[in-house]
């Protein structure tokens, strides 16, 4: 656990140094969770209680429609913080579902906890609000993106961006995500 | 002027308390700035200098795609934070338009000034980060419209979420932004 903790030290201190006593502090609200291959880390329709920190793994969130029909709203792996942001922030039943591609672990954050530790250290409140202002900057792009972009260059603009994680989603789901079949993916890579 | 800083401290204070002391330190790193309708705030291809609070008035945040089609991102009105928040992060040239749908009135914030006022005040940073959290949850909520809501479904909402703000749009910009023609949008509304 230790060695997880000092990843999670090593996420914050990208933007912020903390001093010992204050990380001792921090570290003492989030718990740790794991979940195999999947499993669900949230449901909608249930409480939203935390948000959760990737340590490892890969996972998706989406919605799903009347009809029954599946939406892709975002893939996190490592170093993602996920969570059905809105439920939680409220407090009310989550409207998506947070599922495990991979086997995954998590450090867990309420939403006491996180309002305790941004009004006692600042550089924890500077921490999230950079993050959240990241967060913002990408779903404005995501947004643009489906109004503006074909699915072959929101393909393109994946692959440039997130390298990584593409490698690791099966294709089928990109499709889904793109809004597109599978065949007419693989005519993007070709 | 006084009265327009007064506005913008209720604004802070609507989240956080503030001293005197703070306050006028925060406050002087503010800019105002007037324009009058049909002028740009922002313009793709030029620098971003600032965030703006919107004192008055009534924005629309938009991109042109390659054909020439304009794509609504956003209206915003009085209280509302209005930039190009990518290329301003990132001080890169603009990718958006931002124009004045009334004659508007604004307060400027620069990318340094941010960061030294939520340096120096806690309160400050805490603000901006539930400030952007609360919007990232907006376009998340915005993202899921697009994906599994119709336009009538998507009128309906912002109907009863932004009642206020609907009502000073020009119906043509209101179809433009859900993607549908006036035709379409008046049989919506009887």
């Amino acid at each position: 656990m230790e060695e997880k903790l000092h990843l999670l030290r090593q996420h914050f201190e990208e933007l912020f140094a903390l001093t010992d006593d204050q990380w001792n502090f921090v570290q003492s609200h989030f718990q740790y969770k794991s979940l195999k291959k999947h499993q669900f880390l949230i449901q909608a329709g249930q409480a939203v209680n935390f948000e959760y920190w990737i340590i490892k793994g890969l996972v998706k969130a989406y919605s799903i429609d009347d009809k029954g029909k599946e939406h892709i709203l975002q893939f996190a792996m490592e170093n993602y913080w996920v969570s059905d942001h809105c439920a939680f922030q409220h407090q009310e039943p989550g409207t998506i579902f947070v599922d495990c591609l991979e086997d995954s672990e998590f450090f867990c954050l309420s939403l006491e906890n996180r309002e305790k530790i941004c009004l006692e250290v600042p550089a924890v409140a500077n921490f999230f609000r950079i993050k959240s202002n990241n967060g913002y900057i990408n779903l404005q792009q995501r947004i643009l993106s489906l109004l503006t972009m074909t699915a072959e260059s929101r393909y393109e603009y994946l692959l440039n961006k997130l390298p990584k994680l593409i490698q690791r989603v099966p294709k089928k789901l990109i499709a889904s995500y793109l809004g597109v079949s599978r065949e007419t993916l693989s005519r993007f890579n070709s």
